[in-house]
């Protein structure tokens, strides 16, 4: 069983990234938090990762009833999504599953769950790579 | 099954997200995104919810060794520490627990996820509030 989300594009990665904060703006989401692993790994570590960005996305009406039902439910917001590079003209991108968050949660979050993911999915969708 | 480790204060808000920053430092972590839940929820919705702020607290090490045995994981990172008010002298801190980061990504993260657990407790048992 997976938790993310995933579509796999022919495509450089500062290409993806753009078109990646595209298609979350398309489906309502904004991206509130943003962290350059690579940058931050290579800063605090001095180690080597792949190019990788983990994008913070929130749909705020979405957020605001999850917290409704749970208020819990804040420590997995907001829906990360995370662009990677694996080669020059392969990159990946994987957003966390909101079935993820009712497998940790319950089913009470079920409704708002599959509404957020109608619309991650769609963005996916939008991005026309390989799911 | 729970998805947070959870403690309760009877400290102000402000008082308490102050120390959950120290007692983050402490451990090791660094705060690399904060949102502000009900400015952000106020500002784009105009609705009111309990003050709570979003930590997302990263130990370098630690997410380094995770995102090497499964590169997926980004999607759950950092690990997002709630500070929420339940009135002007109670305030609730609940991390992400890491366990579930296993339960969602599997065992081959057990002791990456274990020794992020025990940090974030001993982040949470300083605060001196009700576990």
């Amino acid at each position: 069983m997976t938790f993310v989300l995933t579509t796999t594009l022919t495509r450089s990665y500062d290409d993806t990234v753009a078109d990646v904060r595209d298609a979350l703006s398309e489906q309502g989401f904004g991206i509130l938090t943003e962290i350059d692993l690579k940058a931050t790994l290579k800063k605090k570590l001095d180690v080597d990762v792949a190019p990788q960005v983990i994008l913070g996305a929130c749909r705020p009406q979405l957020a605001h009833q999850a917290i409704g039902i749970d208020p819990s439910i804040a420590a997995v917001l907001p829906c990360n999504v995370v662009v990677r590079s694996i080669d020059e003209s392969t990159t990946v991108v994987e957003a966390f599953d909101p079935d993820a968050m009712t497998r940790l949660a319950g089913d009470a979050l079920c409704d708002v769950a599959a509404e957020a993911k109608k619309l991650l999915e769609a963005a996916l969708d939008s991005l026309g790579g390989e799911r």
